[in-house]
């Protein structure tokens, strides 16, 4: 039983409205970049999302009109030049615990991204579940340009997922910019909205996912993680066992007894 | 040797005309549903179809404007409600051997979807080869409104692969309805056509796979199933073997003699 | 230390200019077919390029607007219907080697495809890195059509990941031709040109990339392969080693010193 609410972040905006929590980064002058100490701080806030009682779905928010710079060069890469091969593969490991503290969380992530969303911004937006953009979303994964490969925190994996092999191949090859418009046409972005809109949309599909059945929800982001590198036959049997789970929750029956009294359900995660 | 043409299921319809089977769900009044009954039904069907000698390829049509409504609420929701897990876990697993039969049956396998098609439904047309729908087509993977999660019969697995990582999480969370328009721009649909072109689109597909090379069709089909979460090199190995297999067919020289005398060939799926 | 620059391969066009070699296929006049002897000679030279020195990227080029119309009926199809299973299986083998040749090269590889670009010839075009095509491009996975099975030189694994599984299901059991205006729509053309800008844009993306950071790319083409079949958190851990590696190469120092210096980087792969 852990209760987030009341949480302190020191590196990022941290607010939970009604079992939505919203993170946001905030250094707006410089588009928010990351540090070391926001990365470790996003990565143990992540971790203890899992165990969090009064949380249910988190939104990566922008802020100032931009979402995240990635990886600042005065505070991360200058020091990663210096750095022996022990510390920088802390780094490059703290950055992937990230990631993966993301994809355990056992809760819905959306990022809501305005302006710039690049390096490892861009890849914070990958690993969220559900991702809404604005026409002016500006997405690369630029990590070519600073000399370095296109696999990063599981760009190499999970890119390729999303937008299909050859696109992703080119993106990470390259670190060109993609459109808010390509990435809405490749899959990238869910939806596109305007920029004074785009908050309220993130919200409200927040609200509508907090609203459901969590529970069921968590069992789904576990099924889409655990069956990554499955045979389809074995995540047959798998899901066969995780639907089994969720068919002896309370938010099932709670959904018959609704429906049968033509009325809407009430789901409470349990 | 089996011969399927005689059969006479109860739960649903079934007619092979010239090596073309076509299923059809005959509930049209309720739009389709899916009982346990007819999941058994369809389930020991597929099992039959992979060794059937006068069936070459399914057509799972639609019945009176619409595909399926899914698990029936009266029939199935109600009844699991009340189950112990022993039972849930064996309806879990029906299901899924219906999904798996479909997969292993040897044959293509193809969906002519029109009205709605949704939870189970739209499993099943998820888990056929080849996907025509109309432009009134809805499909939703309804799960999360009955309290669900996500993978039902393999879709935390299969919707990613079809329509990209960041689509299938949206539909699997939200349980919206994807449009016919989304399906055919996403690769759900792999064409749309309209109410009263569907089933001779879909009969003239039918036939042109039931002409063809009906053997390396049902490698091709063993191969997409068995390079699913095969490493790459290995998967380039396995399709050395499968091919070389392909071209000790009768079918080959076939080819190769209508080639050379410029001539159609006459395929006969040995 | 191998340099390739002269080599005078028997089978194919060979040119090497700036670090950025470029292949063509040099049968114009029959659409550029492959032959045993073309395939062994790509094949052996891929290998050799894995240890090249002089070379940093390959352009798979077309010649006489016309890319590639894959083995060639006399003089393989016919070979190939007389033969044993033995000998069957070593073209198999040799035409997949071709393939893993390619994907182990540990350079971008970019396919420029004008005209036509069938059997193996589209598998050769999908098995490059990027994908640059004319409106005229003509792409079809025609191996249903002589008999055999769509599982041809790694074909169910890898068009399904770049188009998605429904799209080359569809390619794969009919041999239908992909319009190249389908291609850059379901992902597998990254960009389409007019003809006379085709080879212009091929060789400005292949000069990008060779004045790139080319030991970071070949990081890069190691991880979109290693991480195929990997789950999700082993992906992001083995990044975390890979990246790591990348931030002890000198290209890594020049970026930030560059960025320091507002320069423009000047990367040498080491």
């Amino acid at each position: 039983m852990t209760e987030l609410a009341g949480l302190r972040p020191a590196h990022f905006l941290w607010s939970v409205t009604d079992r939505v929590a919203t993170i946001r980064l905030n250094r707006p002058e410089r588009k928010n970049p990351l540090t070391f100490e926001s990365y470790a701080e996003l990565r143990d806030t992540f971790r203890a999302l899992a165990h969090a009682t009064d949380v249910d779905v988190v939104v990566l928010a922008s802020n100032g009109g931009n979402f995240c710079s990635g990886g600042d060069v005065h505070d991360i890469i200058g020091p990663l030049v210096g750095m022996d091969m022990k510390d920088r593969l802390a780094f490059t490991r703290m950055t992937g615990d990230l990631v993966k503290a993301m994809l355990h969380c056992g809760k819905p992530v959306i990022a809501a991204v305005d302006g710039i969303c690049v390096g490892a911004g861009a890849i914070l937006a990958m690993a969220a579940d559900l991702r809404l953009a604005t026409p002016s979303a500006k997405c690369a994964f630029l990590f070519t340009r600073v000399g370095l490969a296109g696999c990063d925190m599981g760009a190499c994996a999970m890119l390729p997922r999303i937008i299909g092999q050859g696109r992703a191949a080119e993106l990470l090859y390259t670190g060109r910019v993609m459109t808010a418009a390509e990435g809405e046409r490749w899959g990238f972005w869910n939806a596109l909205h305007a920029s004074d809109a785009l908050e309220e949309e993130a919200m409200r599909l927040a609200r509508s996912l907090a609203d459901g059945p969590v529970f069921a929800h968590g069992i789904t982001k576990t099924q889409l993680l655990q069956e990554w590198d499955m045979g389809l036959d074995e995540a047959i049997e798998a899901e066969a066992q995780a639907q089994a789970i969720c068919m002896a929750t309370r938010d099932f029956e709670r959904a018959y007894r609704a429906f049968v009294g033509k009325k809407k359900p009430e789901f409470q995660g349990d």
